[in-house]
């Protein structure tokens, strides 16, 4: 248990310290646990406050910068255990292309360009002389990737070529950076392939989109709506963008969870990427690109004047987002603090020593440790607490802060009986059972507290849906925090003008997707926004 | 088998071409096998041929920028699954702290940041405008998580505290950039732990510097050996390091593999990072640091009055250095191409048809398939080379060139006696053995690569060493490209006037390390340097 029982809330970075006596303080102060704020009071405050108590985040002495502990690099290294592993069953090959790109070349495709134009950082100076062209750091890799995926395809042999790669990429952003949600550098997997065929293209769009499914609802048991993106909120550049969109509650927005791109042969066209078929005529190849989410900024005249600042700044903003482990954190956590789901809490059980006066400590000690080797040797994380400068209750609490889905309580009565008590972390039931079945119980409670999470969030979520008809039921749907459902008429110039007409500081409404799974569209539904007939139902609101 | 055999030679980095017709030129010109240079004549440009030929490295458009092709970036996942298991065991955690080091911080250690000075990249401007206060790009990260090490540790029962992360760091280096073995930007894993005692501290050491000859020897086949550094060469502030070495015949020069450091309790000091003892007292800890490979280069003035420039260049020369591979290829590559060691090998058996003229191909196809089937069934990594538009022949150049162990052939005649032609890819030995046998046969093969590989390798490594007695007896050796074993009066001043006297193109002479194991010393033995009484044996020679 070095892990510490010391989830510090304070903000203010390490450095030199009063000695002894400063530290004795500062435990003293840490080691109130509980939470300052309320997740239905003040949810940004009690975001802040879960993710550093937790122990998931330290803040670190250079302003906007942020350690990741073991508590959230370990949920991170769980899904990408999973996700690397199913893509390479896609037979996808690991790379790592190089952190910055010409000019010349990131612009070649100008739709592209002029999608990421916003938040692109552009490094135009060597010291005190300007360089002969501006180089940029990746938004995302297309442009970096595709002159090679030229130079290495061939003919119909080199088919399909798929590329992966675990890496950083920088979006400069200027709203306020919100742990794990908002970030300047992150990091991320991108998927990059090309196919022979637009049939195998559309295949593994589909594919991949269900991964991020999964890693959302089975890992991280939060519901998503898989969908198609607008042309407006499509990838710049390429043929169709589909996403999962997850959506928070307490503050009212969708959030984009992930999104995969069939990019057509629009980027084949720019970057000469041809391939020799079976009659010996050259063909373009389609490709796909795909990530955990991508998301854009709006350009300001700051960043415009100052693009070579901004690429400083944005060193002493850097932070690490794993957006779906902070869509995890706000779906799942209460006022006691996190709360994981089991398939990706780093430690699924927590044992924790009750020993009331005069008992034998060694006796419950010993119980303690066999539960917990029992459970490892099943293949469950589980862990024990034997801290003695801390009480039972006080580990209660830390333990409740920081997730973990079951507590074990043994104390004089449990050994007596044969039995520990277990907790629930997601709605606090407790109960007894015999150690003989410690197994298969920890099993089914862990496997019914994924999918309670899962059905709660569904519920929650569901519960915000509201379909309307009409512009006045669209704007009062907004004000309440809604996710809009909503007949659509498809057309640009109405999405756009909806944006216009919801304007404030809250951000505009705009569509989130038009989900796969369509309700029935009646003969002469209009569109709610232009009157025109309606030809689809899509999710509207504001969004992260 | 999309990974396309287009092993081009051409360091021309992508962009737009000619079109199908110069698609079809360079084909022609990229099919061309065979190596331009021989180990033996040219070994800097056979070395460079060979990274880029095997598929492990792309040149990019922009100077002294690679692209790890899957042929590196897998190799380097089968060491990073092994490490991080192995230290996973030792209870590391996983962590990621920031890229930047605010100044006063990182010169807070004194004797580090001189260490480290003359390779540290500095920000000194944003935009037009001075920086308050310079930032760095961590070399290394002692200096940026020590503070939080100084917050987070509180009592003995914190302790020990072991942090472990995969990131990239920053060290700028003047000769010229080498694929794997020097680069400016580099991926690591770097460890840094703490322990409420020496004990457990110099215990660690030598569990990683096993872990890591471990990776050289039993996966690499590379021979290393286990020492210490002199105090010239330890790490910067640090109480006494240790390493594994490897050699280079071919240049005569040493290459630190790995190094794991006891900082002893000097950081401690600095960074304040004390615990509670048992008593209530409060003591320093002892720290820990180990990474794989860290080297330093000298200060050029250059260096000195550019280094802002410095930071900027060092983007547009940025690469990926996977050393221990570098190591590899350098090692048992040949004039055909990389040799690589079953353990890291992606593909550990190629299975090629050998169809001659009016052959039973489909037959022929059948039995390759059903070879690669059993062969992945018993957990072998084998796969099949179909290509229609490749002649055997070419093939076998081909997957030579990429260095995989074992080739299978199945042509008409093998497909009558039930048997299949295995080709070693080390000694080129051929047998026919019948495909009941093949599981079996396969591993044999594998395992005795595996050991000859390693046994070669230190045949030819030993052959190198010369023990010397006196000045005379050393320069002749140095010139000789040996690897020095000497006498030391393991004096500081010994050391620095070594290398002044033997300053020279080539670079200076200085100790690798101080085996531990060490040769008998007689009484009486005198430093072949200073005549002074001999203390010790230590490894004396140039080194990359």
């Amino acid at each position: 248990m070095s892990s510490g029982g010391k989830g510090g809330g304070a903000k203010a970075g390490g450095g030199a310290k009063g000695g002894g006596g400063g530290k004795k303080k500062e435990v003293k102060k840490e080691t109130k646990l509980g939470m300052a704020y309320k997740k239905d009071d003040n949810f940004g405050e009690w975001y802040s406050e879960v993710v550093v108590n937790s122990e998931m985040i330290e803040y670190y002495d250079i302003s906007g910068c942020y350690i990741l502990r073991p508590w959230a690099m370990e949920i991170w290294e769980l899904l990408k255990e999973f996700f690397d592993a199913e893509i390479k069953k896609l037979k996808l090959k690991p790379y790592y292309f190089p952190l910055f790109v010409t000019e010349n070349v990131l612009q070649k495709e100008k739709d592209h360009i002029e999608g990421f134009a916003p938040e692109v950082a552009w490094v135009t100076k060597s010291g005190k002389s300007e360089l002969e062209a501006p180089i940029a750091i990746r938004p995302t890799s297309e442009t970096v990737m595709y002159p090679y995926f030229s130079k290495w395809i061939r003919s119909h042999r080199d088919l399909p070529l798929r590329c992966n790669q675990w890496c950083n990429v920088v979006r400069w952003e200027f709203s306020n950076p919100t742990p794990f949600i908002r970030s300047r550098e992150f990091l991320w997997q991108e998927g990059h392939t090309a196919f022979a065929t637009k049939e195998e293209a559309d295949e593994e769009v589909l594919q991949i989109l269900e991964l991020y499914r999964r890693i959302y609802e089975e890992f991280l048991a939060v519901p998503v709506s898989k969908g198609r993106k607008s042309e407006m909120e499509k990838f710049a550049g390429g043929l169709y963008t589909t996403s999962v969109e997850a959506f928070i509650p307490n503050t009212g927005r969708g959030i984009q969870g992930a999104t995969s791109h069939c990019l057509g042969q629009n980027f084949a066209k720019m970057f000469d990427i041809t391939f020799e078929n079976e009659k010996g005529a050259r063909e373009m190849v389609w490709q796909n690109s795909w990530a955990y989410t991508t998301r854009s900024v709006i350009l300001t005249p700051y960043l415009i004047e100052n693009l070579l600042s901004v690429l400083h700044k944005l060193f002493f903003l850097i932070m690490y987002r794993f957006l779906q482990i902070g869509v995890m954190v706000m779906t799942h956590g209460d006022d006691k603090g996190l709360v994981l789901p089991p398939r990706v809490a780093p430690i699924q059980v927590i044992v924790i020593p009750v020993p009331y006066k005069d008992a034998d400590t060694t006796a419950i000690k010993g119980a303690c440790e066999s539960a917990v080797y029992t459970l490892n040797e099943s293949g469950f994380r589980a862990d024990l607490d034997t801290r003695e400068n801390y009480s039972p209750g006080w580990k209660y609490s830390h333990w409740e802060m920081k997730g973990v889905p079951l507590r074990i309580e043994i104390g004089p009565k449990d050994l007596a009986n044969k039995q520990v008590r277990i907790v629930r972390r997601d709605n606090g039931a407790k109960v007894d059972i015999p150690v003989d079945n410690l197994v298969d119980e920890v099993k089914a409670l862990l496997d019914d507290i994924q999918a309670n999470l899962l059905k709660t969030a569904k519920e929650k979520r569901d519960a915000c849906i509201e379909v309307i008809h009409t512009w006045d039921e669209f704007t009062i749907a907004l004000n309440n925090k809604r996710l809009i459902l909503a007949p659509w008429c498809d057309e640009e110039e109405v999405e756009k003008d909806v944006k216009t007409r919801t304007k404030g500081d809250l951000g505009a409404a705009k569509t989130l997707c038009t989900p796969f799974d369509q309700p029935e569209l009646p003969e002469g539904t209009l569109c709610f926004a232009s009157g025109k007939p309606a030809k689809k139902w899509s999710f509207w609101g504001r969004s992260y």
